[in-house]
């Protein structure tokens, strides 16, 4: 299965793209961030996010796109343009017959960090272990693109599941899942040393 | 001066296309509202309104499309869902190469009626007089789309403009702004009366 990640916004819109097998590691096809200039008018930046997400769409075919839930409660100078970024996004995914999931972000923070509170640095270590990347993907869109798409095959048991002991049932973890385990202890390590 | 005024909305959004020239009546060209079920996917609900924006485009080929500015401090419950449903509107208006204007709901009732606090009942009688239909529009989304291309009309100076009085200066108003300006006493006649 493979997951587009949008993370909407007009001035950076993250795009990550992960495939995901059933007990096999989640692996990162592609990440960008699409920018578009402060000073444009509405529409020209509309139609920038829209070309450049439809040109995704269609390269990288993927089976569903998980766009990051925008809520009304954010900060209320960008939940407009941001509202409208996803907006667009959906439509395309629409005209091309694409399922479209949505997800809160404490539920991407704690699908990859195990906490819903978690902050940016944490996600994206988080990020670049699941996905063994060499390095930290930039900017934190770009991470945050990658860890809906991670948190979207998760959630849907396509890819390595919760670690058993989170799930409540013994033994029977995969590669992916145990990799998983030690990726957040190693993180939780890290975090405490800082 | 061929207007597209959009009131958008997921549930409703209002569309009216009205023709202005300097010193002429505003004519009304259309007017509809697309409604899209409350039940369905957003993908689905956005592509509804996207084909039928983009059907009324290029069919009426209006000159300018005039849309309701959405605050996020209105309802919250909804807003997010009509800054989408403007966000593929101005989408389609720019793959059109059309530009688009942005209104406030203030700047609409003060364009029509005279007051940036009127009522529905109030701006719906008034598109009513202004653009003499034999019945009033109905629902309020469709009297507001009209509004809006009003307003955009007035405003940039194109059609019948604010009257000579409220403009400061003496004189040389045109039929269209007698018109408007008996309407507008008209209207206060009859709000007094009820």
């Amino acid at each position: 299965m493979r997951v587009l990640g949008v993370d909407p916004g007009l001035t950076r819109c993250g795009l990550g793209v992960v495939d995901g097998l059933p007990g096999r590691r989640a692996r990162m096809v592609a990440v960008d961030v699409i920018r578009t200039p402060a000073g444009s008018e509405l529409g020209s930046r509309l139609l920038g996010i829209s070309d450049a997400v439809e040109g995704w769409m269609d390269q990288v075919r993927p089976d569903v796109v998980a766009v990051e839930r925008v809520f009304s409660q954010n900060n209320l100078s960008t939940v407009m343009g941001t509202a409208q970024a996803a907006g667009v996004t959906v439509l395309a995914a629409a005209r091309r017959n694409i399922p479209v999931v949505m997800h809160t972000p404490s539920e991407v923070k704690a699908a990859v960090t195990g906490s819903g509170r978690a902050d940016k640095a944490q996600v994206t270590a988080m990020v670049q272990r699941i996905l063994q990347l060499s390095e930290a993907p930039r900017p934190a869109d770009a991470a945050d693109a990658l860890a809906l798409a991670i948190c979207h095959l998760w959630r849907d048991g396509t890819a390595a599941v919760m670690p058993a002991s989170a799930a409540g049932s013994g033994g029977g973890a995969t590669a992916a899942q145990q990799a998983w385990v030690a990726a957040i202890e190693a993180s939780k390590k890290g975090s405490r040393a800082r």
